[in-house]
């Protein structure tokens, strides 16, 4: 699938780069979060999402929006808000780098994002992974969301005790 | 204070107009409504106004969008959401204007509103007044918004009492 949305998104043109970055600004998220994988070697994994929200009786406007990123699902949630939903390291990635020009709000996030998915394709050792995981714990305050389960300290906790970290990771 | 923004919003490339749709498209209002006017001849006055809105804890960017369209003002509301509001006929219009060929969402607002602006600046008779009046209960459904307590209804009923209209205006 990635070689195809590649190709098509190239065509769209600055402005409809600048009015997704003004409605990402505006009824979007960025967000990274660390999410259990128990199959994984490292047992978690970082997950990479851009979502672009609508009240449901204009979901018209998000089936559009999918038309033209080409990545990503919808759904209609039960409390008539629908939300469209780009998940995946490749696709957040390539979405964040074209519309980063653009975007004023959230343009911590995407640097911050770039950042993260840049070192995790460099380097996926425990200690390099807890240390991006610290990176991804900046999410919650930089999106206002609820107190997260899941931290770079639940990660080395679980690293430590499972021998993948040998000695106690410090504190960037 | 026309001629100044006038200027300076000519100073905005395409793709800051087409950023601010986008953002009004996804945390912004176009609106038109019905208000009181007592001293006025005709008792009313359609208000037209552009809102942006943002918590209160990103005031700043609400600044920055007034320091680019010159117009409008800022508050601070006690429930957390700050809002950036431009009122009145020639700053919506002009504002509107602007940022018309790139709205998406909003663009049946921004069409019906410069409509709307375009006849009461031809004629403001009573007949012509209470028709427009019609239009602007449009945007209760527009804006998903809640009951409007003054409608065009009530403000033909007022012409009629006051002698401003004749006969019942046709409804369109």
């Amino acid at each position: 699938m990635a070689g195809k949305p590649l190709q098509q998104l190239k065509r769209l043109d600055t402005t409809q780069l600048a009015y997704l970055a003004g409605f990402l600004d505006g009824d979007g998220s960025i967000n990274a979060q660390i999410v259990k994988r128990p199959d994984y070697k490292l047992k978690f994994q970082i997950r990479f999402t851009v979502s672009f929200f609508q009240k449901t009786t204009r979901h018209w406007f998000l089936i559009q929006l999918q038309k033209q990123l080409k990545y990503g699902s919808l759904r209609k949630k039960p409390d008539g808000i629908s939300e469209y939903t780009i998940v995946g390291r490749e696709s957040v990635k390539h979405i964040i780098h074209l519309l980063k020009p653009y975007l004023r709000i959230k343009r911590r996030h995407a640097v911050l994002i770039l950042q993260i998915i840049k070192q995790l394709e460099k380097n996926q050792e425990p200690q390099a992974f807890v240390k991006l995981c610290e990176e991804v714990d900046k999410f919650e305050r930089l999106n206002d969301s609820k107190k997260r389960t899941i931290t770079s300290a639940a990660v080395r906790s679980l690293f430590l005790e499972l021998g993948l970290l040998s000695v106690p990771v410090e504190t960037i």
